[in-house]
Formats: structure tokens, C-alpha cells, sequence
């Protein structure tokens, strides 16, 4: 029998459930994460033998987590890069960590000084960090856009299993999930990078006459990238959610565009990304 | 053996997905909803031996709600009346109907004429008809509150299986469902009513210093009524999402109400209800 | 402005998990549940003021319901019983408990002495005490049944939103969710009762040439009660999980029962009771 | 601004529901699927001006999963090799086509003909074809396991954030994803292979003393390819599912390893590979 060894791996704790407030001023803040942790390195004596003398444990790596947020958390991204920095840094056999962190989207209540609600997007950080650098993917999931006409699908090829119709009207929504690479690991504002981006690929759906969700999702990524110079890479994943025009004729009624049927299973997804001719290297950023 | 006969029972389409755009304005409107039909009447017969001469099928009724929604849907209390007294009126043997609507919140894209986002929140409504008249309860799921302060809890009883302290500052946080019940099948303004009772949750939640949850929960359900004399009855379901404080001494550090881990699983579940003295009695509104 | 009082509400700790091994033979056992228990009676001082001197806190009935799982889980409607009952006599307050109950399906894994994987099904029970007595319903979830055959659906009323062909041969789904209530508050092996009610729904489904889905609902009920002296109400909620027939003809190919799409939404939903005439009274059970 | 251009893209159609019925024996045979495409290639022009001339509609592609069941389905690998190559065969842009397959698990009720329960396992396959090869990855998903002895944890290091106690006996509990990836495109007996695989990881996971979940891990993944040589690699991921010994002796209670919390959040998770010397290159395979 060839020699069977030990691949591609990683470990640590995932989802940490983290809510931070911040009572300085009159006004509370909060910042409501989940965060997940991986770390790489000389890892082997674990898998073949059950020797921990270089497993840090899980653990300790949540109670890392909630000891940070002591100080404050600040910008996700920057957190993210403390953490991660903190593992390779700290731990020997560790060559490479990578922290990933969901953000939880909370509006305060009118004026009140300590009450919020919570809204339907997430914002999303990637950081990776080794030996030779620190990587930083910025992203947001949860928004869902739709749009009411300005789509159109035709001019595609018809094999023997298209039945399709083609069309110079139809809905057209998705939900998004995006994640752009910064060109550095450090940002003079992390916030605002993350708010404009978010803002230009909302702009980028409703602007855009679609001739295919794929033009579209080319039109977002590039707008974002036009618009904010630290970055330099755009991955968007966008579920077609199709909606069905019903028919409507056996009851004897027409239906000029108004009435739909939003379908579950199955739905197209394209996947595309944007990037700068002269990106640097993505390395372990993804 | 003694006999078996066949007890409390209805049938309907669940979860009709519709999506209704108006085109008519410069400005589309949509409307995103989720349509659930239950019919009970003289349906033994099916249940006993298969005879489905009074079973209007499933599909039917799914066709209904989208034929129903050429003319236009409006409000969701008024389109369940509607749908509601149809197959009462319609369908001899069914002597009750009842339609559950959820609708999915959709805001503009800034002053995009056909563009749109979704939102966290669900507005619903549940109508239900049958001979001797019509009840609708609306209500909303999805809202998501949290109080950073002002919330106590203390006084409770101790048994020998208490170990919980005492605290007079603690996070308050909530998945709020709620439901409330309309004194008439009719109403000027369901779109005015319902924001307003959203509204006053929200307000009576961040305004009430709470001594429980339960004391928040009355207080939110006392004030959609006090405010909304349409309403005869609230009813609501709130999980207590609890945020323990992380003990960080281990790590050397205090933690004076900042650091936070927000659990899972168990949770309180507190639910209640809030009723006028003269509410007329609820049939089967419920 | 009208009294505003408090109706109907009951508080309490859910979702316990809770996984107990019994150690004692050479061959461990595990019972891995998940445990909610629901409070009520004289409330209304928390309510209205935050008084909670009669509000044993949720984190001690968590706590109970690890402690008594010291002594032994046992069967879920017994260790239900003792919780229930415990909460009713010890909290002078409390008029009534509902202790409801799921139990994971694990299987040993071979002949392994400590080692088990984990199935689909899951067990329930709902047990609730007040001052006069005890009601048990137990039930199942989880059960996912198929026929690809024996399954017609005609004769059915014609409206016109009626468009459904009628058929002698259809796929037929579910995902049973069944619950069945006890004569009495004590049973003689519940295990057996539950395993054999579990296999009855099974064979009734499997076995029953069905007319409509309403009438394999109530041969279910009918099978397990006609098999079981110690149940009385067998109540089934059976979304019909739609497998329609695609048409290949566009691609010049024929479909005899043999290519089907399985859709999510919309479904049918058939909920139905089978019961014995001479019943005891419900009373809280449900 | 540097030029903006498109980097990685596919698409496709995901989540194609198929069931398929084998009526030619006596007793009926089912095959449940949830079959995804994604296509890549020479797709710029609809990215950058809406130019659909080399997009096979993701509504044929579905068309075509349901006209090649037809032929019967077979291994899901057969299926989706399929598949794949048919795409890369007849749409000349389309460099690479991948195809994601998910089984459903049902099992025949006792010796009905025409009668099933579904079960908790899923079988998958993903197959990836482009000019210069096919490869296929097979794998399990749903598979969660736990032992109730046997499992130590020590001898890992301690930092500063460290408070974890060693231990020499805990419950080891996860939900097996696994995916291995096959030395060729073709098989003598998939379902034999799979089923095999499937109980090597079980028997391995059960009989394995673990040091460490990733001793687990490696051993799982090196029995697997030690019995079954067509394999060359198998990737896991293993969620860690925490179970804590609840402390009981506030109520005067030990509690010698029977009661436990099984936590949902945070968890480990221990990501791994196990793969041959000797193992050809896997290209796009993953």
C-alpha cells in the first residue's frame, strides 16, 4: 500500500457569539459579531499520533476572542487582523491564521440612548494572515435587490433541450453575497469602504438595463472598484430567484407583467468576479 | 373496539409565493407575499372513504390566490377577506376558511422607480371566515430588540435549584412575534394601523424600564391598545435571547457590562397577552 | 379607555439539550433530548408591576431538568411527568406545566460498545399537569414516507379556477408529523407503545390504497388507535409534498411514471384528528 | 484607473429537484436527487456587454437533467459524468462543466413494493469534466456520530487565554461532511464503493481511541484508503460538538460523566486530508 499522508487542514473555534457595548458615552453602542477561527501550521503530530503538544485549544481561542473585545473591537477588519496576527504571532507551530467574522446590522430606535433593532444585512471580514502578510476580504451578505423591468434575456444559443422563450421584460432579484479584496491590509477607514461599496453595488443593480445577470453582476464589481481605490477584487455569488409570469388565461384573464410566481428550487446562480489588471497577488486571501 | 371517528380537520395550499407589481404609476409598486389557505366544513367523506366530491382541490385554490391578485392585492387583511369569504361563499361545504398572509418589506432603492431592497421585517395577517362572520389579526415576525440597560430581574423566588443572581442591570433582547386582533373585519386604514402598532412595540420596548420581560411584554401589548381603539387583543411571543457576561478574570481583565456572549440555546420563552375587558369574544379568530 | 388586562400566558426555559449516559453496563446507553417547559397560574403581579415573587426563574428550571436527569431520564413521557409535576406542586403559584419533550434517534453503531449514529426520526412527547390531573400526547416527527404508486385523485368539484386533470396514479408524499394523546397519565411500557404507534402510521401509509391523501390521514389515525387501547386522539399534520410528472415532449420523449419534479412550494397541507367516540375530555392536553 | 476586467466565473442551473421512479420490477426502485450545474468558460461577452450568443440558458440546462433521467439515472457518478460531459461536448465556449449531486437516503417499508421512509444520510458526487479530463469526487453528508467514552484531551500548550482542563475521558461527538476524490473517472461498483467508504468512516470513528479529534479525523480518512484503493484522497470537515459535563454539585449532586449540555455554539472545527503519496494531480476536481 502507497503511503497515505496527512493533506490540506486546519482547525479552531467557530462562531463565536460576541456582543459588545460600548457605555462611554450617553448613547450606547453596540457591535454584534460571530466569530470563527482557523489556524494552519505543523500540525501533523495532532493527526497521526494524538500528540497536542502544538494544538492551542479551541478553547483558548474563544477566550481570546471575548479577552480582545476587552479593549474594544473597533472596525471588524481590524479586530479580525488583531486576532489573527495574535495567533501566528503567539503560537510556534501556527503559520497561518485566518479569521472570519459576521457583523449583525443593528439601528438604534428613533433618539433612544440604549435601544436598537436589527436589520436583514450582514457585513462579512475575511483576514489571513502568515508570515509574509496579512490579507483583508471585505464583504456583505443578506441584501436582497429586485427589480421590476429594465431586464431583459434573449440571444442565447437553443440546443435541443431549450425550450425557453426569450424576453425583453422580466424581473429580475437576487440575493447577494459579495466579497472584495482591499490592496492592503490596512484602511483609512474601514467603515466608510465597507458602506460606499455596499451602497455602488445597490446603485450597480438598479442602475443597470440587464441584458443577463451576468452583465449585471460584472456592472456591480466594476462599479465598486471604480468607485474605491483600496480595492482591487470583486467576488459576487447571485442566486437567479426567478419570478414566473403566471398564466393566467384559463380563468380568462390576462396578465400584462403584474402577476408572478416566486419560484424556490431550482435557480440560476452565477458566480464572477471583477479585478484590477494590476492586482497584487490574492495569496491565502480567499 | 369502539368507535373511530374523525375529529378537528381542514386542508388548503400553503405557502402560494406571489409577487404582484404595480405598474401603473411612473414609480412600480410591489407586493411580496406568502399565501396559506385552510378550509374545514363537511369533509368527512374524503377522510372515510375517499369520496372527494366536496374536496375543491388544493391546486384550485392556489389558481384563486393568483387570479384574485389580477385585480389587485391591496392590503393583506383585505386580500385574505377576499380569498376568505370566496370559498365560504363558493364552495357549499366548506363552512369555515381560513387565509394566513405573510408579507416580505421592501424599500425603494433611494428614487429608483423600479428598484428595490428587502427588509428584515414580516407583516402578517390571519382571516378567518366562516358563516356567522369575519375575524382579521395582523401582526408582524422578524423584529429583532435589544435594550442595553434599564432591565432588571430580582425578587424571585429561590428553590433549591436556583442559582441564578440577582442583577439590577442586564441586556434585554427579543425575536418579537406578535399578533393583534381587530375589533372589525374592517378598518380605514390597515396600512396606518399596522405601522403604528409596530411602532408602539417598538416604543413601549425601549421605553419600559423592565423588571422582567414579562412587565416589557404587557407594557407592549397594553400600548398598541391604549394607542390603536381598532385593536381589542395582543398577543405575543418573545424569546428571552440571553447575553451572558463573559467572566474574564481568568485573563486578569474586569468586565463592567461591555463583553458579552450571546447564547443559543435554552432560552426563556415568555409569551402573554394583553386584552380589553369588553373585547368581543374572539371565535375563531385564533 | 377600556381595562386592559392580561389574558392567556405562561413562561418558561426551552430547548434544554440534554444528552444523559447511563454508564452501568458494558454497553453504554444515551438518551439525547431536547427539553421545554412552559409555566402558568397567578402571574399577573410580574406583568403588571415586575413583582416576580412567584416567578421561579427560567435558569432554574433548567437547572432542575439537568439535576432530576441525575436520577435517570428513563421514557421522555415519564421524565416529562416528574418535571411537570414538580414545578405544579413545588411553585405554589403555578397552576398548571407543560413539559414538552424531543428525543434524537441514535443507533449503535455494530456491536460497538460506545459508539452510535444518529437517524432522522425524532420522538416526542407533551406532558402536562395541573391541579386535577396529567395528560400525555405523545408523538413523532421526522417521518418522511413515499409511495410511487396506489395513489389516485378524482371526483373531485370543478370551480373555475379549477384546472387539475384528474388522476388514477400519482406519486404520493409526506412528512408526517403525528401526535397521539393517552387514555392516562401512565402506561405500561411506553416505549413499545411508541415504537409500535410509529410502526402503524408506516404500514397504514404504506399500505393503504389511497383516494385522497385525507383519506390515508385518517386510516394513519384509525390504524394506530384500532392497534392501541391506551391511546384515545391520533391528530396528523401531512403536507402533501407535490412530485409532479415532467413533460419530456418537447424532447421527443415520453414519460410513463417515471421522471418527476419534487417541489418545495406551494403543498398542500392536510391536518386531520382521529378519535374514539367515548374519548375522556382533552382537557389541557394540547 | 487601471483597467477593471473579469477574473474567475461560472453558472448554471442549482438545485434541480429530480425524482425518479424504476417501475420495471416488481417492486419499485426510487432515486431522489438534487442535481447542480455550473458552467465555465469563454462567457466575457456576457459579462461585459450582455452578448448571450455562448449562454446555454440555465432553464435548458435544468430541461436537460430531467430528459437524460429518461435513460434512467443510475450512480449519481454515471449521472453526473453525464452530464458534464454532455455540456462540454456541445456548447463549444463551455470549457468546464461541474456537476454537484446530492442522494436522498430511503429505505423499502419492510417488504412493501412500492412504499419508503427517507433517512438522515445524503450521498453526493461532484463531478468536474474539461478537455483534458473528467474527475469525481464522491462523499457523505449528514453522518453525525458520537462516542460516549474513549476520547482524551491533553498535553496541548497553554497560553494566557488558556483556562481549559485536561482531560482523559469526554464525549466526542460531530456531523461528518466528507468528500474523497477517485483515482479515475470510472468505477467498477460506485455504490459499492460509496457504501464501503461510508463504513470505513464509521468503523474508523467508532474503533479509533482519539487523542484528538484530529486523530480521529486522519484515521477515518487513512482507513478509508488503506480498504478501498480506487480512492486517493479524502477531505473532511468535523464540527466539534461540544458536550459539557454539567456541574451539579450546587444541588448537592455529582455527576460521574451521565449528564451533559450538548452545546450548539461556538464549536471546533477540525478541517482535514488524508491523500496517497502517489496521488495524480487533482486538477479541477475540487
Amino acid at each position: 500500500m502507497t503511503g497515505i499522508v496527512l493533506g490540506d487542514n486546519s482547525y479552531g473555534k467557530a462562531e463565536c457569539r460576541l456582543l459588545r457595548v460600548d457605555r462611554a458615552a450617553d448613547q450606547h453602542q453596540i457591535t454584534d459579531l460571530n466569530v470563527s477561527i482557523a489556524l494552519a501550521g505543523e500540525l501533523a503530530a495532532t493527526h497521526y499520533s494524538g500528540d497536542n503538544s502544538q494544538v492551542l485549544p479551541t478553547d483558548s481561542q474563544k477566550n481570546t476572542v471575548y479577552a480582545f473585545a476587552r479593549d474594544g473591537v473597533g472596525q471588524i477588519e481590524d479586530f479580525g487582523l488583531r486576532l489573527a496576527r495574535h495567533f501566528v504571532d503567539s503560537q510556534p507551530a501556527i503559520g497561518r491564521a485566518r479569521v472570519t467574522i459576521e457583523q449583525y446590522d443593528w439601528t438604534r430606535n428613533g433618539d433612544a440612548a440604549h435601544s436598537f433593532t436589527r436589520g436583514a444585512l450582514t457585513r462579512t471580514a475575511t483576514v489571513t494572515c502568515d508570515g509574509a502578510g496579512a490579507w483583508v476580504v471585505s464583504g456583505v451578505a443578506g441584501l436582497t435587490l429586485l427589480n421590476t423591468t429594465d431586464s431583459e434575456f434573449h440571444g442565447f444559443p437553443r440546443d435541443r433541450y431549450t425550450t425557453l422563450p426569450e424576453t425583453t421584460d422580466r424581473i429580475l432579484a437576487t440575493a447577494v453575497t459579495a466579497r472584495w479584496r482591499h490592496a492592503a491590509a490596512a484602511c483609512q477607514d474601514w467603515a466608510r469602504s465597507h458602506g460606499e461599496s455596499v451602497r455602488h453595488l445597490i446603485d450597480a443593480f438598479a442602475g443597470t438595463h440587464s441584458l443577463s445577470l451576468q452583465q449585471t453582476l460584472f456592472a456591480m464589481g466594476q462599479r465598486v472598484l471604480a468607485h474605491r481605490p483600496e480595492l482591487v477584487e470583486v467576488r459576487l455569488s447571485l442566486p437567479n430567484k426567478h419570478h414566473f409570469l403566471v398564466d393566467l388565461s384559463p380563468f380568462e384573464l390576462d396578465n400584462p407583467g403584474e402577476v408572478y410566481f416566486a419560484a424556490d428550487r431550482p435557480y440560476g446562480l452565477i458566480e464572477g468576479t471583477a479585478i484590477r489588471e494590476d492586482a497584487p497577488p490574492a495569496g491565502p486571501a480567499w
